[in-house]
């Protein structure tokens, strides 16, 4: 049961970060349908990789089940067939990027807090998932990745991700909770965006400006 | 026998993508004579080492055997030495970059299979031991890796690690199929050079340009 | 007793390279304190992840043991708090640098020898253990890393993790043994700093320009 909501919010976190880093990726560069669906497929699937290679769980669980190949290469289709219509819906990269990273940091928590983890690399790991897949995606477009620059996106990963480990110590583990930890994520991500919070910047540096081109 | 083709052609493709890809970073960026050979031997061998990574092979076989690392090592030399002359040879790094694509894509599909891996990961991993070495060589010159904005490069590698694959699930491995496949990569990538073949772009986006700079 | 020193010298080259690291950062792009502490601790947990992927050593032991995380993690709030101040010093990043490069270089190198590897594979161990945060910090903040392009970096390391292997083939291994590699390699390092040494450039290329921009 609980692995069965653990699986189901996986691949929905996998599509959710397929379809939003494709649609990023397009946008940064120009690629042909294979740096699209591969860059989808980067998003979604490298934050797993690095967390099995951090938990010492390798292969990566989602290059061996296919069901996260496949959910994530019809992510990267959808994105490449329907870049025009989906750029339109205003709001929706960022909506499908708060899923993911919120999905990502649970189950990343939570697979190191089963493989017998401590509660900090729990936290550490479920962070990591959650932001390691846009991560790779924004080296190999090019870009400084956009979690290091500024607005609410690693914190919110860890919020989560504590949430749900501190939950675990507690006793309070189950499908509730690890939900309930995603639905704090994804608002504290999607109020971050709303009201354009920024993480703190180096005491005495000039006033934020867009990031060096 | 089969064992002492596979490591021939593996040594081949070792040193042709540490030549080819010296001469590409000394191209792409100034580099001193460690920047020049790090970079060749970070291509020759940076597609094993991911392929080793995704199988649980590690440590990585490249690194464990001298015999890679004297062939990166000696390649990169090569290239750093006879850079003014290799490029005037027209179309050298051309060659010599399909020839490590296919003989690597056909190897790593290979040892996945040895190593009791499915037909579909197999296919991937073959891919990525093919493109690996030279993503990241373009990541570290600060380029968007070419594999992912056009021109027929991993469809090559696919094709010939599919080949290969589907050969061994018909009970036809062997070296000769090994190395028809590898010939197969070779010439739809050469052809792709010549013809100026690109993968499909996004629908609606404008036509082929020279890549963002 | 070896152990214990060995530790030490692992716990200051993190330090150092976590405040070198962020406080690279912050001059090459804007971050805010997720994307300064970030760096910071990339920088100085990098080399030995890397290592210990290539040694098939996983989990990281720079992850699994919190010391590590501890000390990264306030070595990048040093930076990030005192950023203005430590610039002022003049020096103070080389110094750290070259630090954390020996420190990192000579404990990679026992390492390897430590779990059994050849005398090559020590030493390229240790190279990249020294060189391998720095890298990847520069890649993540859009540079081509320094390592590449030009000054004594990766030749000190080399010659300090040769001098440490070396000795342990002549049965002369040790406390004092490490620490003096160490030395030998800092030495090196702020000798090319101060003299401005370069390793050789490709033969025909131009005379040395700043890094391409």
């Amino acid at each position: 049961m609980a692995t069965t909501v653990l699986l189901i919010l996986d691949l929905a976190g996998t599509f959710a970060f397929a379809v939003n880093g494709a649609l990023t990726a397009v946008r940064a560069t120009r690629l042909d349908i294979v740096g699209v669906v591969t860059l989808g497929m980067i998003t979604a699937l490298g934050g797993g990789t690095i967390r099995d290679l951090f938990l010492d769980s390798l292969p990566p669980a989602t290059f061996l089940d296919w069901r996260y190949l496949a959910v994530a290469a019809v992510g990267g289709l959808v994105a490449f067939f329907g870049a025009r219509h989906l750029e339109r819906i205003n709001g929706t990269i960022n909506v499908l990027d708060a899923a993911g990273l919120s999905l990502f940091a649970i189950t990343g928590a939570l697979k190191a807090v089963a493989l017998g983890f401590g509660p900090a690399q729990a936290v550490i790991v479920g962070t990591i998932t959650g932001v390691g897949g846009g991560t790779l995606r924004d080296v190999l477009v090019r870009q400084v990745p956009s979690v290091l620059t500024g607005g609410l996106y690693a914190i919110p990963a860890l919020i989560g991700a504590t949430a749900v480990v501190v939950a675990g110590l507690l006793d309070a583990s189950g499908p509730v909770t690890a939900v309930g930890a995603a639905v704090l994520c994804f608002v504290i991500r999607m109020l971050g965006v709303h009201f354009d919070v920024n993480a703190p910047f180096p005491p005495g540096s000039a006033e934020p400006r867009p990031p060096d081109d």
